[in-house]
């Protein structure tokens, strides 16, 4: 078969990749792809059960008795949590940092600005930011101290990590929190030979869907109409990919990568052309109606 | 004289701007401008001296006798807090909420991300994000309680709030932060007749400027060579400027205008005409060396 390829592809086989919310949605979707192509796979997430229940997934998509799969119970939501979780997904590997890391914890209750307690807002950042930020930390500081080279890091943002709308006041912030340590990672990762990414998925239909539902307005929901939403199976597909080509913003599908093109910031481009297009796209559907001259 | 507007614009003479942040910088410069102007103005920051003094230059621009100038102090890392310095100046007016909220409180300390303790990633967040956020969460829910309408507020992020590099691991997250805020309460404060802007500016070269030199890597100092950066009272004229003319993000120089234009998400265009051309700036400039088809 005649491969051609520009860009030098990423294989997970034999590679150790940590993930974490790695029990559910998103994050079981990539831990079982990663099996299924070979990898090495650790998980961590807090609810022992569906953890359990995760690893048997897993098991079930392994493609050699010598794939190393691990389910870990650990609370991510700060710095010493999330070393501990690290270093014990690595306990296996003795004590060397893992070649990919994909941070998909995370959670979000949607609710008016004006009804938010301190609490609300509070957990906002620690459920969308601080949970993914602490291991991209952790695993930073392992990768750069073992001068381990070649690794990869993915945070999960959100379309709602490149704009916002009503509902999202605890939530948006943190996935634009994400989306900022990213784009600097970018730049100081090339000291270290370690690649920065971020994936910003659309509506994801998975059980922290169904749980963000319950809390969820009524208008917002309406809003939502017209993000179509991927599976958790689907995204999962779309983030990887992204990976392996190395883009440095990852979407998944074209209502993000409209958003994704106009609001890129000086990531790199992923596709020139069509790029081009969304721009366009973006520029005329989401500004066309204000002119202020 | 012929004044040919297509906005009614604000006027500051005789409103209530609340300005966080106001004893230097760029929050003081704009108190001085909003006096100047013919504005009741309060002020709140933590250091007593340097209150005291900012007090005394808003005094030599007061416009009239009048005007009520006040000056604070209150620390505004926590919504107790936020919300007692508000309080504290609304009481000259019987608790009445202020016309106009500028949230110009924060401070950076860049370093690289490896060298960053957990203490140096949690102030990030704390004097970049919640120093402003808990303010505009207080001011809201007073806004709302009292059936307010027509009142504006004004975060400040920064040139770091729309695109990141090497040094500001801790930084860029918070601004990013401040902007997901800001157009998620755009969309949220249309129900309540209250505007949310916010501004991002480039350097400034004030107080806070000067400590933050004293943390940064040089190689931070090169990148950064290229900003040319503005003098408090420049940002200050700039944000008002937009403020004035109801942006909703606002930017006060041709770099972060660029940067703007190519990362404005779902926040309305400034200028129809202008922004095409920086997009294609932005769109040459930042991206055109990346390649992947």
């Amino acid at each position: 078969m005649f491969v051609f390829s520009f860009k030098k592809g990423w294989n997970p086989d034999g590679k150790h990749c940590y993930v974490t919310g790695g029990s559910s949605g998103l994050g079981l979707a990539l831990a079982k792809i990663l099996v299924a192509k070979g990898a090495h796979v650790s998980i961590v997430a807090r609810d022992q059960a569906k953890l359990d229940a995760a690893l048997v997934e897993m098991e079930a998509a392994r493609v050699s008795p010598s794939q190393k799969l691990q389910a870990k119970s650990a609370d991510l939501l700060n710095a010493t949590a999330s070393t501990a979780a690290l270093e014990a997904v690595c306990e296996l590997y003795d004590g060397e940092a893992p070649d990919a890391v994909f941070t998909c914890a995370g959670s979000s209750k949607p609710m008016f600005f004006v009804e938010m307690t301190e609490q609300d807002m509070k957990d906002g950042m620690d459920y969308g930011y601080w949970v993914q930020a602490w291991t991209v930390w952790a695993v930073t500081k392992m990768l750069v101290k073992q001068k381990k080279r070649g690794a990869k890091i993915c945070m999960v943002s959100s379309m709602l990590g490149l704009m916002s709308f009503a509902g999202y006041a605890s939530y948006a912030p943190a996935k634009h929190a994400l989306r900022g340590l990213a784009d600097t990672l970018q730049s100081e990762f090339m000291l270290y030979d370690i690649e920065s990414q971020i994936f910003f998925p659309p509506t994801i239909y998975s059980p922290g869907y169904v749980t963000e539902n319950k809390t969820k307005p009524d208008v917002i929901k309406k809003i939502e109409g017209t993000d179509e939403g991927l599976t958790p199976e689907q995204a999962a597909e779309g983030m990887l990919k992204g990976f392996v080509r190395g883009d440095n913003h990852i979407s998944a599908d074209l209502l993000t990568d409209i958003f994704r093109a106009g609001t890129r910031g000086s990531a790199p481009r992923v596709n020139f052309v069509f790029e081009a297009i969304y721009d366009f796209i973006s520029y005329v559907s989401l500004h066309g109606s204000t002119f202020v001259l």
